[in-house]
């Protein structure tokens, strides 16, 4: 029954840490399924990493001759006998002079790079669409979960309405940690580094960089408009303290660093911050380092990728899955089917035009007729108060938490700026945003 | 920037009901997106419904000329100038015969017919292999989930270790409200019927045969082996009372009716039956008529697709999502990439042969040492209990609830029997499979 395809893809792998030893790991431990599936023997020709003796030790532990290793990456992207390279160092150079001279030796690409698509995709589709090469990066979004070809093909039919993501593990690992045990941000995220899920140098994961780089690259799929990383609004979770967590787990709501994308006539709108959607939600229930992407489509209606986001194996899942796409189209001359898609790039939305609700933490003057000199001070903004709860008492002052009705931003900074002028308001401590349109 | 290929992929219809009149509605209405994403325009060319004036009323209500409709199908599945045929009547016969025509014909083919594919989609699969056309059938399992492509292609690389989905929206419903409502079945069921959930005969879904098809589906793709829907073992959820469902509770526990299937070294497990599954499991938070697929796969780790399992136009879109698919492989002269990758072929276990857990719900005499009777007549078959509750006393009689550990089917039934004929237990009312295997 089994038929063996001739012709064999050949494979040269840019960058071998933990992702390529991984690519390489699954290539050779599933190389029987994989040839099975795929009519098409897949192989591995040559390796290029810069730190070659180090790599060359953990490929020979898997089973790969030493062999492979080549000490210049033109035999790997301007060899006559590579098929696909598989570019898997990150970073925007040299990733992207090694991506572009392999498109134009006719080589498919299949990367996992999401800095590079979410700042250069556009040019770098173009190219390959140009000489007629596929390039793939389902990896460089929320790891092994197959979004990125759902949105292309399965889902091609419909207008997407809405993609919000929980698409940083770290991130979700410290908030679920901090909603768990009740502990404050700094201690999850000494235990989250512990674990090997935030970096020494965090920034990237908790500032919510990294989310906004692979949010630039969804919502340019979804909405076929070129966007990149930096027209992403990005806010981070550093200022969410236990008493947020605490309060919202109250309300009915889970705190989440999710990335949110909203379609509209005229414009788009896409930002990553901190937001307290309703704890029935599905993305309200997905913990620890899992991902999820949640879309609103018009005939699909709602619906929820979930899985994990990172890690050398399922990342290794999205980039062999490609791999495996590359090499049917080539072994059967079928040529690549990229497509650069961005036909309509509509106008990204400032945040001062987001509306939503807002829920605020402010330390105020424990005495009477407060509520009604804050309540008129923001009604002066158009901002109105869904609900108000009072909670603990610090000595003099009294911690009073509102949730708004929806607003937009642009009133909402003024309305902060004139409660921090009020004399009984001390302090506005926290405002996160509130989404609960999907109720 | 938008580059419109000369060709126009025809599309002819074979049915023209809910579903048919959804892909033309989703095809109309999204013609503009739909064509600048798939570089092609896609066009419906030729429409045949049995109840021809009735669709054509449709069909004209829509923008669609009335002159679309034929009264052969002849002129559809054996036509030149019909690119890719939809087949959306559903049913053996004559679906069968049409798409195998088409086929012959070189025509593509999309259908959303779950019992074909999943009683013959071997034997169609290979057709159209040997003539290299597309079959492509994501609208059968599931509704908008792309769960299909994402088994067939994206997942490619993985050894899949276990498919479970909650893939009738009806069942899926009853359930819901029973639990959220405290309310029997029979209520439950009334009332997704008037609902339009449930048809008036709900034999199909609430027996489990429905989600017993889509199993076979899933698994043949995941494992890479024929299994037909009649291999598939199955119980539906008539049985299940407001008791369970809130001993369920208690217990931790949410009852959901699951397909599970699973591979082993040697064999494949696919069974449909109701399950109390973990409540904290990602599919116990599946709520109403929505479906979901959760995977765990070797490399991939556990994932979850979930979304609207059935619908006009959820279904129309992964009926759409395909068509483009195969438009774009006519347009660009790629031929069709269907392969029938049925090569493992493994043994499918018999239900006796399956272990799990147990819960079961007895009426017993309410008197000292029961419990030890029924720990010693169960013991004798190898059935141990890991947990014991005594509920309600009901007249004479005291209802007890256990849940066992791990044990074969066959010890099980062995047990039950066993316990029928004691002389404490008047009757072992309920008995319900235990899954927290993932936890």
């Amino acid at each position: 029954m089994i038929k063996l395809a001739e012709r064999i893809v050949n494979v040269g792998m840019i960058g071998f840490g933990t992702v390529g030893g991984g690519t390489a790991k699954l290539l050779t431990d599933n190389a029987e399924i994989i040839r099975d599936r795929a009519d098409t023997r897949i192989k591995i020709k040559r390796i290029y990493d810069k730190k070659e003796s180090w790599a060359k030790e953990r490929a020979v532990s898997m089973g790969l001759s030493p062999e492979l290793f080549t000490d210049s990456v033109d035999n790997i992207i301007a060899a006559d006998d590579i098929d696909v390279v598989v570019e898997v160092i990150g970073g925007i150079e040299p990733a992207m002079t090694y991506i572009k001279t392999a498109i134009i030796h006719g080589k498919s690409v299949v990367t996992a790079n999401k800095d590079l698509m979410a700042s250069f995709g556009e040019e770098l589709l173009a190219a390959a669409e140009a000489v007629g090469v596929d390039l793939f990066f389902e990896a460089s979004v929320a790891g092994g979960i197959p979004i990125i070809k759902a949105i292309k093909e399965s889902l091609a039919a419909n207008h997407f309405h809405k993609v919000m993501g929980i698409v940083n593990g770290t991130t979700n690992y410290i908030l679920s940690e901090m909603a768990a045990s009740g502990a404050d941000f700094d201690v999850c995220l000494a235990q989250a580094q512990a674990l090997g899920y935030a970096e020494a140098n965090p920034t990237n994961d908790i500032d919510g960089l990294d989310a906004a780089r692979k949010m630039a690259i969804l919502a340019s799929l979804a909405f076929n408009s070129r966007i990149t990383a930096d027209m992403v609004y990005v806010e981070g979770i550093k200022n969410i303290t236990k008493w947020d967590i605490a309060y919202a787990n109250e309300l009915g709501y889970t705190i989440k660093l999710l990335g949110i994308a909203k379609d509209y006539e005229d414009s788009i709108e896409v930002r990553v911050h901190p937001v307290m959607i309703s704890s029935s939600h599905p993305l309200a229930t997905v913990n620890d380092a899992f991902n999820a992407v949640f879309v609103e489509a018009d005939a699909l209606g709602k619906a929820m990728f979930l899985g994990r986001g990172a890690g050398e194996m399922p990342t290794a899942s999205a980039i062999v899955g490609d791999i495996i796409s590359a090499g049917k189209h080539i072994v059967h001359n079928l040529g690549g089917q990229t497509s650069c898609s961005y036909f309509k790039n509509k106008r990204i939305r400032d945040i001062k035009e987001v509306e939503c609700k807002y829920y605020l933490r402010l330390m105020v003057a424990d005495r009477t007729m407060v509520l009604a000199h804050i309540a008129d001070a923001i009604g002066r903004r158009d901002v109105s108060l869904d609900t108000v709860i009072q909670k603990r008492s610090v000595g003099d002052l009294a911690e009073l938490v509102l949730i708004t009705h929806e607003v937009k931003e642009d009133s909402m900074l003024q309305a902060i700026k004139d409660l921090n002028n009020l004399a009984v308001v001390d302090d506005v401590v926290s405002v996160i945003r509130v989404d609960d349109s999907d109720n």
